[in-house]
Order: structure tokens, then C-alpha cells, then sequence
């Protein structure tokens, strides 16, 4: 497996640190927002004697709380629909072994969240990717362009909505788009929608469960991790109304005995968590976006289009490569001691060559850390030997 | 994937007991035994906050805790040796995935644990088995056996040690035998040793981390799940000192991210667990192996060799097929309205036709439990039909 973009800078983050730099870590999704207290007090409360396993889809009280949380952000699903998995990672994984052999493809718009090729890689599917530009916001690319790149061997498309890295909050139209397309050509289609609930400027979340007559292709993905800021739950689940895919997957969640009974306690109790949390939760994502986009686009040279979902962005910087940028921002510069870590975008495309110039933020710290990590990119930018090359 | 014919028998055991049968579990692995409280207590004493993701390779000062406890069982490896895995089943597929390219062979003693075979047809391993008798006390076949099967795409030998489903506790010479194999053809020896605490009648468990020069070839998969009766954590661990394979291994955990933070949490505490634990539960489960495997070789027509380790044990029954017997147990036998439910052996071989007359049971319960259970097979045995066919 080739190794991340984002891991080779790891040891200059260290040596940074080592060195006494701070550094504002904006290459990550670890959100600092607090997890819903309900969560965590039901697994202080855990009063079972012995931490045994779960049935391999999952605590049933737990599905059925799900079918109810689908229910109330008008998804309607039943119980068989849903298998919990060990975080959305898991799900991803048990759906592609579930629906390719090896050497099948799905075809995935780029720039991605750079895991879904480490799970390509460990169910031999090959990545095909589809070229989304910066230039376009990264909205869904013409369909031709898919249809294009349909083989024999395709077995999926596969969507991040809203998207990881780009942000990008895909418009019914262009699910409409992707519906008409996967029927034509017997396909899956695949949708990771753990960030459902963030979304901005009044957008709204559309989901391919919802799309008609897709009911034997539609998989969604979903994930505690995100919504309920709790990514070290490691609790996910899939979804689908395709009865033998489900049967599929089944089997393979018997294979690795059980999701994690703690966290799926929490999980449980997490669905208690009120819309005043995520109303909360979205406003202040709002608002760091906003200091976060806005600094980024008053920086000369600097493009980062409105992202109105999930809490990243995707932004053009005036350099050859940042990954070279990334790095050297972390070794040899800082302002007043203090540095940022970008993600060099490299790592979410597939085509050689693509996003050599871009990188993702996570607008996942305090909102003074986020004016302050723009200040020190803009002072970064001025001084960068690198624009010169 | 096939269904396992363990699983092919629920339905049957959910009817038994929606008609009010009582059925004791003698066919799955999991532990009445209460989970040390150290490891429950930590977890409701969890006081942070965020619920955030841990390294991908484990809390490092987990990993620090693992090397104290495998220095106690006289195992002297490093940190840079371990990485922490969502479980014993994670840790198998981490390792095929691993050392293994498509269409690559694992020989695998058979009987062996069923879900073997969905981690190597998840990773596209072939599984080689080589089988191990019953008459023999399932003792390691003669090397010669290994050696007829190994080809140019063989990759490994696997071992689980104690043995899952038979108990049997390989010696050191056994374990040196295959030693030779190994390095004579330049393959890993992977050895599953989540049951290594659970050795009887004075005999000694030995890792094939301590058989000498085998430092690049030796694999261990480990697990809390059994050690601690926390099968619902879903904590295990790989360990090997082979570096280029742990790196390999380290590519697979990052793209799932990280294991579960509470359980990792539960497990380090469990960690403190005093040998006093220990010593009680290798007592109650001789106990329990005494009275389950004296009893069914009172049983007229009943074969059951004495297991060393684990807790399990397989016996041949006076039957043309367990699978057929298993069923008829759950749906037309009872003794004043109870039950017994066994794993036919056929699930734990890939050699066709084998197993047929074996069946996997777990003494897992309590010694009541087990005696009526013993009792309940020799009624059974009396009246089957099966046994005239």
C-alpha cells in the first residue's frame, strides 16, 4: 500500500513540536466539539458483569433506534436495512468486498477522502477516478465523463455527499443525474453521507435513499464519528434495501464476530442527542468556515470555493506543489512560533498529477486558532521561496 | 461466502426457544465468566470529553502495558513489535492481507476455527488444510503432510494454539518441527494465541515468538476477548518482529483509522488483572472440561479426546451426520423441556466429507449446566433415529 501525503509530513509535524513550534492542525477531522453528554454518561453507567459479544449486525435496540433516527431526517428504512459496523471504514470495506471481485472497478469522483484507496487496495477493487475541478466548485462532473470510463468491470459509483475533501453538497438534480445513470448501466451506487447533518446557507442534505426506484442500488454509508464527534467509537453502519447485498454483508460482519459493545452503548444513547446540539454544532461550523474560506480568498493567489457542507474546504495556493509548502511550513517557518499543517491534496486524487497545487483545511478548531492559522498562511505566502519556482 | 453450518442451525434454536425449550449453548465461545472489574470500572471512570480517535496503532501507553504483560508471560518483544487491532479478527486479516497477494495459499491444520475461511476469502487467500485426527488427539500432522502441500504460492502456516475448535495445546517440539519447515521454505508461521492463559494439567503454553531464529518469520494474533472475557470489546493485537511486515500492516490500520478508544481503555485496565483471576478461571473451566469430557465418554459410542487448552473440546458422535443430529436436538428432542445446542465439526473443515460425525462443544457454562447438558446428549443418543440410519 503506498503511503498518504498527509503521513510523510507526520515526522515534520514531530520535529516542529519537538522544537517547541505550535502547530494549528488544520489536516485533520478530529473535531474538538464535546460529544452529546448522553453518550458518554450511558457507557459510565455500563452495569453488565461481563463485556460480552453483540450480535454480529449489531444490538437490536440500536437498529431500531436508527430506523427512528432515519426516520426523523426522512429516510424511511426498517430494521433489515441496517447492519452497525465497525466505523463507516468497516462499512465501506464490507461493501466493496460485497459487490466486486477482484479487478472490478468503481468509478469515484476525485478529489476523494484518501482511505477509500486503502479499502480499494484491500478488496482488489481498482479506483477509477473521475476528474471534479475547483474551477467548478467541484460539482458533480458531466455524466458523459462517467460514461466514459463504464467498462464491463464497473460495479459502483461512489459519492462522499457531503464531501470529504471538497465539501461539496451535491444538488438533487445531479443525484438525479447519478440515479439515471446507474440504472442504464446496472450499477450500485454508493454514497457516504456521515456528515448528513452539516450543512449551511440554508442548503438541505438529499439522500440516494431517497432517490426513486433505486431501492436495489442505493448503499449508504453513515458514522457516529462525525455527527456525535465521536470518531474513537469506531461505529458506523450500512445501509441498503437491497436485500442480497445485506445478506452478503452479513456475512461478512459474522466473520469478525461483532462491532464494539461499548461504543455501540454510546452510539445508542447518542441518538438521544436533541436538535439544539446540532444547531449549535452548525453554527459555530459556520462561522469558522466562514473566517476560515473568507481569510483563505483575501490571501493574493489563494482560490478556495464555498464549501456548504461538512468542515472542510478544498483551496488553490500559489505554489508548485503543497506538499512541498506543507512541509516547509512546518520546518522552516513560523510566525511567533506558530505554524499550520495543511493537508497537500495530492493524496485525494487518483490521476498522477492532479491537486499538486491545492490542499484541504478542516475548519475543526476554535475559531480564533482558524484567524489566527490564516494569518500565518497569508504571512507564509509572502515569504515562500517556493512561489518563485 | 458460504454460510456456516453453526449458523445455518439459529433458526432452529430460535424456534426451540419460542416454543419454551430451554437450549444450553455448548456451540459458541462466549464466556459466562465475569470481565475483571479494573477493566469495567475504568471505563465508567472515562472523564474525557471528546471521544476521539487513537493512534492507528494503538494508546501508546497501551502498547507500553502489552509489552509489561507479554514480558510476564516470557515473551520479550517492543513496542515497535505490536499494533493494537479491533479484535483477534482484525488482526488475521491485517496479517493475510499483509503477506499474502491474490490467489496465495495458507496451510491451516484442520479442524480449524470457521472464520478462518471468511478472513482468507475477504483477503482472496486460498486456505490449505492438512488435516489433524481425532484418533490422534489432533496433534500436529507429521511434517511430511505440510510438505506435500507447499507450493510456490504458499505464504504461511497457521496455527492456533491452544486450539480452537480442539483444545489441543501443541509441544515444543511440535512447535520446533515447524520451526524447520518454516525457514527451510521462507514461510511465516502465524500462531493464534488468544487462549495462551487457558492450559491444564500442569502442561505449559509456548509462543513460537521464544522458538529461536524465527524473529522474521514469527506472527502472533492476540486478543483480550477471551483472556479477560471481554469478547465485546473487540480488542486484539498483532505481533511480530518482522519490521517490514509490521510496517505493511500499519498501511491497513491507518486506513481504518484507529481500534475502538473505549475499549482500548477497558483493556489497559484489564491489564492489572491479578494472577489470582487467572487462577480461579483455569480452575473452573478444569472443572467444566472434567465433567463435560468424562461425561460424554460415558456415552456409549462417544469419542472425546481430553483437551490441554482453550475451552473447547471435539467429540465424535455414534451419528451419520452432527449437522443432521444438531438440528434434531433443537427441533424434536428435549428432557422435561431442555435442550442442547453443539457445532457440527463439518464448518471447522475444509476437506470435504470431514467432520461429518464431530461436533464442537464449548464448556463455557456453568458445571451444572454441563452435567444436565452431558445428560441430555446420552438421552438424546438413545432415541435418535439418526443412529439406525
Amino acid at each position: 500500500m503506498p503511503e498518504s501525503p498527509i503521513r510523510k509530513l507526520a515526522p515534520f509535524a514531530n520535529e516542529a513540536k519537538e522544537k517547541g513550534k505550535k502547530v494549528y492542525h488544520l489536516n485533520i477531522g478530529q473535531p474538538d466539539i464535546e460529544t452529546p453528554k448522553e453518550a458518554l454518561d450511558a457507557v459510565r453507567k455500563f452495569d453488565r458483569k461481563i463485556l460480552e459479544y453483540s450480535p454480529s449486525e449489531g444490538y437490536h435496540s440500536y437498529l431500531f433506534g436508527l430506523v427512528e433516527y432515519y426516520k426523523k431526517v426522512g429516510i424511511n428504512i426498517d430494521i433489515d436495512n441496517l447492519l452497525v459496523s465497525t466505523g463507516g471504514s468497516e462499512a465501506i470495506l464490507f461493501t466493496m468486498n460485497s459487490i466486486t471481485d477482484l479487478g472490478d472497478e468503481i468509478i469515484i469522483p476525485e478529489p476523494f477522502y484518501a482511505n477509500y484507496n486503502g479499502f480499494s487496495i484491500a478488496s482488489g477493487v481498482n479506483v477509477v477516478p473521475v476528474i471534479s475541478r475547483l474551477e467548478d466548485n467541484f460539482a458533480l462532473p458531466p455524466v458523459e465523463e462517467f460514461e466514459k470510463l463504464i467498462t464491463p468491470r464497473t460495479r459502483a459509483i461512489m459519492i462522499c455527499n457531503p464531501g470529504n475533501p471538497t465539501g461539496y453538497l451535491y444538488t438533487q438534480e445531479e443525484l438525479n443525474k447519478l440515479r439515471e445513470l446507474v440504472l442504464k448501466h446496472d450499477l450500485f451506487l454508493i454514497a457516504d453521507e456521515v456528515y448528513r447533518e452539516f450543512v449551511y446557507d440554508g442548503a438541505k442534505h438529499f439522500s440516494i435513499l431517497n432517490l426513486e426506484g433505486l431501492e436495489e442500488n442505493a448503499i449508504v454509508i453513515d458514522s457516529v464519528s462525525k455527527r456525535y464527534s465521536m470518531c474513537g467509537a469506531r461505529i458506523g453502519c450500512v445501509v441498503s434495501r437491497n436485500k442480497e447485498f445485506m445478506a452478503t454483508v452479513l456475512k461478512y460482519a459474522q466473520a469478525r464476530l461483532s462491532p464494539p459493545t461499548l461504543a455501540q452503548v454510546a452510539s445508542e444513547a447518542a441518538l438521544k442527542t436533541g436538535p439544539e446540539y446540532f444547531a449549535g454544532v452548525k453554527q459555530e461550523y459556520l462561522e469558522r468556515r466562514n473566517i476560515l474560506v473568507e481569510g483563505l480568498n483575501q490571501i493574493e493567489g489563494v482560490i478556495c470555493p464555498e464549501p456548504k457542507g461538512a468542515f472542510y474546504a478544498m483551496a488553490q495556493f500559489p505554489v508548485h506543489s503543497t506538499d512541498r509548502f506543507a512541509q516547509w511550513l512546518l520546518s522552516d517557518f513560523d510566525v511567533a512560533n506558530e505554524t499550520v499543517m495543511i493537508a497537500p491534496a495530492e493524496g485525494f486524487y487518483a490521476t498522477p498529477g492532479m491537486g499538486y497545487n491545492q490542499a484541504r483545511l478542516a475548519y475543526v478548531l476554535e475559531k480564533e486558532a482558524l484567524q489566527k492559522s490564516v494569518e500565518i498562511l497569508k504571512a507564509a505566502l509572502q515569504t515562500y521561496p517556493g512561489t518563485l519556482l
